[in-house]
């Protein structure tokens, strides 16, 4: 039997247990799991499993350090304690199952870097794209292919958000409150609508994909809470709808580029049919083409499955390694290469600035006879091609100019933007959004 | 080094000679793989790829026999001679690469059985849904899952030329002559027209979802040869579009069902939005949901791709086993239980006429006055409820009468049907499709 500790028994712990303990009709190899110690804040609070008392300990401590324990899967979230938990898991040569994508994206190195020289197993598919399986397939099978692109939405409550602005037309701070109310964010809306938590799951990808870590610093994020009813509104007429993209590509000029930001997809583009709280990734690579992973990006159930899956992924080469107790307790293990992380450099970023992008700017004016020519001058002089400029109504008494460009240089289109916002017949530029 | 053997060189082995000897930007275990032979019909033929000519023989026995080589690669394609090649290669230690679905489908448990004994892999990712990862996943993360059903989308050509159909308006026939003219279906278009590759690939995917094999011959398949434009323009009007649909299900009353049909799918289901050679798969599971994976069903690329992503997988496990030499001869190998397949037992299987489906049923009628009731009766008395029941418009003269039922017993289905057959009013039956 495989010894497991758990920390954490919230909705994903709890989902977790559910699995490994219902294994009938399974993957035959669960039943090779066993669980030794489950870590939680308060022992007395109603669980939806019953757990044997004597399973359950507040003292998360000794369950990192339990010698008998083989993996431990880590299901607290947040930054601390879970950092200090696996890297003291770590130290004493347990593998690590996580789904906390805030503490890899922010401390992998530190948590990889532990791993390696410890000879175990770090795995995080539930740390993106709840149960749809991307990091393993990302290691292994898509990994045989040089990947340009990775293009996902993988935050439900943004996608939720904005496919309810698209569907009933209501404003950002109106359909964040009911969703709040129904559960679909948080009451600190944060980490989701200003993109963070995407930062850290494509910074995650984007390390797989590119075989580099990423500084989680480095990954440009802008959230969704600009985008107004009106920007939906003409997204549509354009053909296009709003989605939260993660991207991770690599520039033509050299480096990689990993970023999040709302952008205008074109609808015949298989991302624009993600709805909901639904996730899809869409990984591009040479010779393999497109491909798109779609599911449930969150929910107890999804990230349980995935979350036992690397449980079981650990247990596979655990078995198939008949030296296993040595294996684990040695540093010179080797270890599997389609599941350790065992790049240690760090991927060379190109800046937003060297990337081509086309860009929908909407504007709001004060003097409107003058003001196409003087917006056509500006972005002119500053090499920026425009496809498209028309004065599509008023705001008040404010004239509304939606001006859509070519793909040009984003380092050109700041310096047009940053003149244009001196110029005295600009009132406020209320939205800029990317095009895909 | 870990050596491998070729066994076919036309577009997808020409793709994996292409992926191997290039493997800067892919994954870095691709460096400790080696081509040692390359088998081919005729040494003469101009290939893309340019191959030492001391690689290449037309001696096939000697590479399946090569004692240096570890892993043999099959893309030769049909049935014979790559089956006597295969056993003979297990016989000999090595283990198996294939893109064949039909020798898979039709003599995989006497391969798995021979592998399984001689402790080797039997690898096929690229047998279905070509560069999509279906296999592995099915094999590993999915698969701590209660897998309830598949739903694919996995037969390029068939699912081109019902995309087609539905966007040109065209007829089967000339859209099929235009296929076989631009090179997206065969000159024998009988395997993919007739259902009959989408079977052997649900075949494939269903024993790895259920854990049992299955016998190609309880596989139900229906292929496209009836659907005219005028049900196409039905299936529209109702909110549908036709797929070819390859379906493998656990059965309420037991049992598992694997049946490949036509079907009306509803146009805001994610299968719907998958159009021409694109694949997908549909897949689920208990906690899961539903999962989707999309992507280039076919092509020398994408084929390509899955071909090396199982080598790779082989090799991973190889490097960590470090008494590879011995593990690979010994018969007492513990193989890694998420590679092999171990099951042996098959599957027990649902006859059709256990199921629960909706049909559409397109008539033509003589006497049109009096059909619509005795249609009515006929289905009441064999309790098959009706969702309606429309007279659209004429063929010539016969009177044109559609009928969409709830989803009833197949077995009463088709007894009503049978009943319907000597009606006199009855001219023919042009269409029965299952709307799911």
């Amino acid at each position: 039997m495989v010894k497991i500790g758990i920390l954490g028994l919230g909705t994903v712990g709890t989902g977790t247990v559910q699995i490994l303990r219902d294994p009938v009709g399974r993957h035959h190899l669960l039943q090779s799991i066993e669980i030794q110690r489950v870590g939680v804040k308060s022992i007395d609070k109603p669980r939806a499993v019953d757990l044997p008392s004597e399973l359950v300990t507040t003292d998360l401590d000794s369950i990192v350090s339990d010698p008998d324990i083989d993996i431990i899967v880590e299901l607290m979230g947040g930054i601390e304690p879970a950092r200090s938990l696996m890297l003291k898991a770590i130290a004493h040569g347990k593998h690590i199952v996580t789904a906390n994508k805030a503490v890899i994206a922010k401390f992998g190195d530190e948590i990889f870097t532990a791993a390696n020289q410890a000879g175990v197993y770090v795995m995080l598919e539930a740390a993106v794209g709840g149960g749809i399986p991307v990091i393993q397939p990302l290691k292994q099978s898509l990994g045989v292919n040089r990947i340009q692109r990775i293009t996902g939405i993988i935050n439900g409550t943004t996608n939720y958000i904005l496919t309810r602005m698209t569907v009933e037309g209501g404003e950002f701070a109106d359909i964040l409150a009911d969703a709040q109310k129904l559960g679909y964010a948080e009451a600190d809306p944060t980490a989701d609508v200003d993109g963070l938590d995407a930062g850290d799951k494509i910074a995650i990808l984007a390390s797989l994909a590119f075989g580099g870590r990423i500084k989680r610093d480095d990954v440009y994020c802008e959230g969704i809470r600009k985008i107004s009813a009106t920007d939906i509104a003409y997204a549509d007429k354009l053909n296009f709808v709003i989605k939260l993209l993660a991207i991770a590509e690599r520039v033509e000029s050299g480096g990689v580029s990993v970023r999040v930001h709302p952008t205008f997809v074109p609808k015949d583009r298989p991302l624009a049919t993600v709805n909901g709280v639904y996730n899809a990734i869409l990984v591009e690579g040479e010779p393999l083409g497109q491909v798109m992973l779609f599911g449930p990006g969150a929910g107890a159930g999804a990230t349980a499955s995935a979350v036992v899956s690397d449980i079981l992924a650990i247990v596979g080469v655990m078995q198939t390694n008949s030296s296993h107790e040595d294996a684990v307790n040695s540093p010179n293990t080797s270890l599997h290469p389609l599941l350790s992380c065992s790049h240690s450099h760090y991927s060379e970023m190109a800046p937003l600035s060297s990337l081509r992008s086309s860009f929908y700017v909407r504007f709001l004016c004060i003097d409107v006879p003058g003001v196409i020519g003087k917006l056509g001058t500006c972005f002119g002089e500053h090499h920026v091609s425009i496809e498209s400029i028309v004065q599509t109504g008023f705001q008040g008494d404010r004239a509304e100019i939606v001006v859509v460009t070519h793909e040009v240089s984003e380092g050109d289109f700041e310096s047009a933007l940053a003149e244009i916002r001196g110029l005295d017949s600009i009132a406020s530029i209320p939205s800029i959004v990317r095009v895909l």
